[in-house]
C-alpha cells in the first residue's frame, strides 16, 4: 500500500477500504506520512466526502490509535452527551449530576474550549483545586465510586484525533460532516458509553448555520454510533441566541447551581430536562417520555442532583464550599449594567456577538493554551421576545477592568436588535433526530 | 489577507483574484505559508480547478518569485520549444540547431528527466566537458554570439515552481491541468521566448492517454500563453511507441546526429520537421507550410544545422570530437540482440515499457539526484506496422552487465505484440493546436 494511491484515490472521489485507512491513520501515528501529505488528504477528504462505512472505518482506526477504556465492564448504564459548541452552553453541568441521581452513570472526557468562553474543564475549575487531570486508576475508581467523572483529554487518548484535528484547523478542513463525526464519535468509542445523546446546536452563535446542516450532521452521528454499536440520539437545538443568561465561567457554573435547585432559568432548565429525558430514553431507563421528566423535575427540587454535583466536585479535589454559598465563587472588579437605549420588544440577541464579547473579556481563549479568566463573562436580563423599556437593565457585564466594561458594552448593544411590535421568541428545540 | 480564507476560497470552488494568489506565492516564498497549508491548497485546486484568469495570475505570481531574463532584448526572434515528455524524444536537440540554422534564436532552459531515460542535458552531457552550469553573463553572451543556448534551471529562476512542483510530487496533485500549464509557462514567461511550439505527448508512454485530454491541456496552455502576450501553437504527437529508434542518452544524440544529416528515421525527422516548421510559421519567419519545411529539410541535407549544433556542444565547453566521429560517444559493454520469436505484423510497441526498461537498465533516474548512464538504451529495429521474420531482429540492447542485458530482454518482448495480417501504423501527428 502506499500513501499517493490513498490520496489520488481520495481526490478522484473513490471510497477508501478499512485497510487503507488504517495504513493512512498508522502513518500518520507513526510519522511515515508527514503532515502535507495528510493535509492533502483531508482536503480530498473535505471536498469529496466520505460514506458511512469509510467514516466507520475512521473511527475505529482513530480510536485504536490510542489507549482504549472499558468503561461498560465497570458502568453498564454509562452514557454520554456530547454539543456541538454554542454560547452559554453550561448544560454538562447540570445533565451529568442530574442523571446520575436518576440511576446512570457519565464518564466524560471534556475539552477546553477555543473561543467564546471556556469548555466544561474551564467551568469546573471555578472551583478552587478542582483537576481534570486524571490517571486511568482515579477515572475508573471514581466512575465505579461515585458513577460520574469529568476528565480531560489525555495524549494517549485518541491521538490520532489530535493530530487530525490540529491539521484541520490550518487547513481549512474543520468543516467536513464524517471529519467531524468521527473526530467525535472515536473519542467517545475509545472511552465506551453505550448510549450518547446529541446536542446539535443551530444558529448564529453555532458551527451549524440551518436545520437541514444540523440535520443531515446528527444523521451521520447517529448512523455512525449505530454501526459502531451504540445508541445515539440528536436534539436540534437553537443557538442564535445564547442558551440560559449567563455567559462566562464562574457565571455558567452559578446558573447551574441553580438550575440544580431548581430555580434555574425557564429556556435552560428545560433545555437540560429535555437532554436528560433522552438519556433516560436512550438507555432503557424509562419508556415514557412525560414520566422520564417529571421525575427529572423531582430530582432537581429534592437536591438530590445537586448532591451529585457537590459529589463531583469533591471527588475531583475542588473545595465544594462554592456550591453552598455562590459568593465564594470568582467575581469580577468592576460589574457594569447595560440599560436599553430605547423601549420595545427585543427582536434579535446575537449569541456571536455576545461570545465574542465574553471572549474578550476574557472567559474564552483566542489561541490554544490562553488562560482563562473564571470570573468575567455576562448575564442577560433581557432576551428575544421580551418587552424593555427604556433605561431598563438589558444585561449586566463583568470585567476586569472599566476599559473593558466600556468595550463589552458597545458591543453588547450591537448585539440587540428591537421592535415595537410583540416578537415570537425563537423556539427552544428545532426537533429531536432518533 | 489570510491564507485560510484563500484555502476555503479555492476548496468552495470560487475563483481567487490576482492579489489572493500573489499573496499565497510570496507567503510560500517567505514560508510564511507552511507546507501542509499549501498542500492543501494545492489539493483543493486540483479537484476544483483553476479559471484561466487565475491561471495567468499563477503564472505572473510564479514568473516574478525569482529572477527573469530579458531574451527578447537580445534576441527578438527567440522561439522555444517545449515537450510534456515521452520515450525516445531527441526533438530538442535537433529542432533547435535546425531553426537556429533557419535564422531563429533558441534561449533554452531545460530539465533533468524523472523516469524513462535522462532529461536534454543528460543526453547533452554524453559530450565530456559539456555543460548547462551557465551564469547569466555566459547565458546571454552565448545566446547573443550563437543564437542557441540550452541551460539547466537554476534555484533563482521560479523558485516557486520548484517549491510547488516537489510538494505537487508527494500529494498527488500533478495532473492538474491549469497548475502544469502554470509550471510550464512560469519558466517560459521568465525566460521569455515570444513564440513557443508545445509537444502535447498522447498514449501509452504519455502522461496524457488521450487525444481528448492533450488537445484540453494545448488549449488551456495556448490560451495562457495568449494572455502572457506570447504566441503559442500545440503539436498532439503519438506517444504510443516510442519516437525514432533510439532510447537512451548517447543513443538518442547519436541519433538526433544522423538526423542532423539528413539521415536520421523517417519519423523521427518528420516530427522534427514538422516542430520546426511550426516555430517558423508562428514566429512569422515563414508564411507557408510547405514552403517552410522544404527550407528546412534542405538545412539538414547541407550540415548547416549540424554545424548550429556543433557550436551549442563547443560553446558550452563540450568536446565536439564525438560529432563527427560518433564511435567517440559514451557505450556499453554489453550489446544484445533481440530476436523476433515468430513472424507477422508488430501490432503494439509499448512506449511506457520500453521507457521502463531503458530506466532499469541506468539510463534514467528512479529517484531525484540518481546518477544517469549515458551509454545504456535500446535501439529499435522494429516499430508497430512493420512485417517481421521469425528470429528476425526486433532491436538491441545497450547494457552494463549480461544480467541486465537478460532483463531488459525478458521485458522488451512483452512490450511488443504481433499479428498476422497487415497493421497500420499509428499517426505520428493527431492534430495542430493554434
Amino acid at each position: 500500500m502506499n500513501v499517493l494511491e490513498i490520496i489520488a484515490k481520495k481526490r478522484d472521489g473513490l471510497a477508501l477500504s478499512s485497510k487503507e485507512i488504517e495504513f493512512f491513520i498508522q502513518g500518520l501515528m507513526s510519522e511515515k506520512i508527514p503532515d502535507y501529505q495528510a493535509a492533502a488528504w483531508l482536503m480530498a477528504a473535505y471536498i469529496q466526502g466520505m460514506n458511512a462505512e469509510e467514516t466507520t472505518h475512521l473511527t475505529y482506526a482513530m480510536a485504536q490509535s490510542g489507549r482504549t477504556l472499558d468503561v461498560e465492564a465497570i458502568s453498564p448504564l454509562a452514557v454520554d452527551k456530547h454539543s456541538t459548541g454554542g454560547v452559554g452552553d453550561k448544560t454538562t453541568l447540570v445533565v451529568a449530576p442530574l442523571v446520575v441521581s436518576a440511576g446512570l452513570s457519565v464518564a466524560k472526557i471534556s475539552g477546553r474550549g477555543l473561543g467564546f468562553t471556556g469548555g466544561t474543564l474551564d467551568k469546573l475549575e471555578s472551583f478552587p483545586g478542582f483537576t481534570s487531570d486524571l490517571s486511568v486508576d482515579t477515572f475508573m475508581e471514581n466512575l465505579s465510586r461515585y458513577r460520574l467523572v469529568v476528565a480531560g483529554q489525555t495524549p494517549d487518548l485518541v491521538p490520532a484525533d489530535g493530530m487530525l484535528y490540529a491539521l484541520r484547523d490550518v487547513t481549512a478542513t474543520v468543516g467536513s460532516y464524517p471529519l467531524i463525526a468521527s473526530s467525535i464519535m472515536s473519542k467517545k468509542l475509545a472511552v465506551g458509553a453505550k448510549s450518547i445523546v446529541l446536542d446539535v446546536k443551530v444558529g448564529r452563535g453555532a458551527f451549524m448555520k440551518t436545520e437541514e446542516q444540523a440535520v443531515e450532521l446528527a444523521r451521520i452521528l447517529i448512523d455512525l454510533a449505530g454501526s459502531l454499536n451504540k445508541r445515539a440520539a440528536a436534539v436540534i437545538s437553537d443557538m442564535n441566541q445564547p442558551l440560559g443568561l449567563a455567559v462566562g465561567n464562574a457565571l455558567e457554573v452559578r446558573e447551574a447551581i441553580d438550575t440544580l435547585r431548581g430555580a434555574g432559568p425557564v429556556d435552560f432548565t428545560s433545555h437540560c430536562l429535555t437532554i436528560a429525558t433522552q438519556l433516560l430514553l436512550l438507555s432503557g431507563q424509562a419508556d415514557e417520555e412525560d414520566e422520564a421528566r417529571a421525575t427529572l423535575k423531582k430530582l432537581l427540587l429534592s437536591g438530590l442532583a445537586l448532591d451529585r454535583f457537590r459529589d463531583l466536585v469533591i471527588a475531583q479535589g475542588g473545595d465544594p464550599a462554592p456550591v453552598d454559598d455562590l459568593s465564594l465563587l470568582p467575581h469580577s472588579a468592576v460589574i457594569r449594567r447595560v440599560s436599553s437605549p430605547r423601549e420595545g420588544y427585543i427582536s434579535q440577541l446575537d449569541a456571536r456577538v455576545v461570545g465574542l464579547t465574553a471572549m474578550d473579556l476574557g472567559a474564552g481563549r483566542k489561541e490554544k493554551g490562553d488562560p482563562v479568566d473564571h470570573a468575567v463573562g455576562i448575564v442577560l436580563h433581557k432576551k428575544t421576545g421580551d418587552r424593555v423599556e427604556h433605561g431598563e437593565g438589558l444585561c449586566t457585564i463583568h470585567a476586569r477592568t472599566d476599559n473593558a466594561a466600556e468595550h463589552a458594552k458597545a458591543s453588547l448593544l450591537k448585539a440587540y436588535a428591537w421592535r415595537d411590535s410583540p416578537v415570537e421568541p425563537p423556539p427552544l428545540i428545532y426537533q429531536i433526530v432518533r
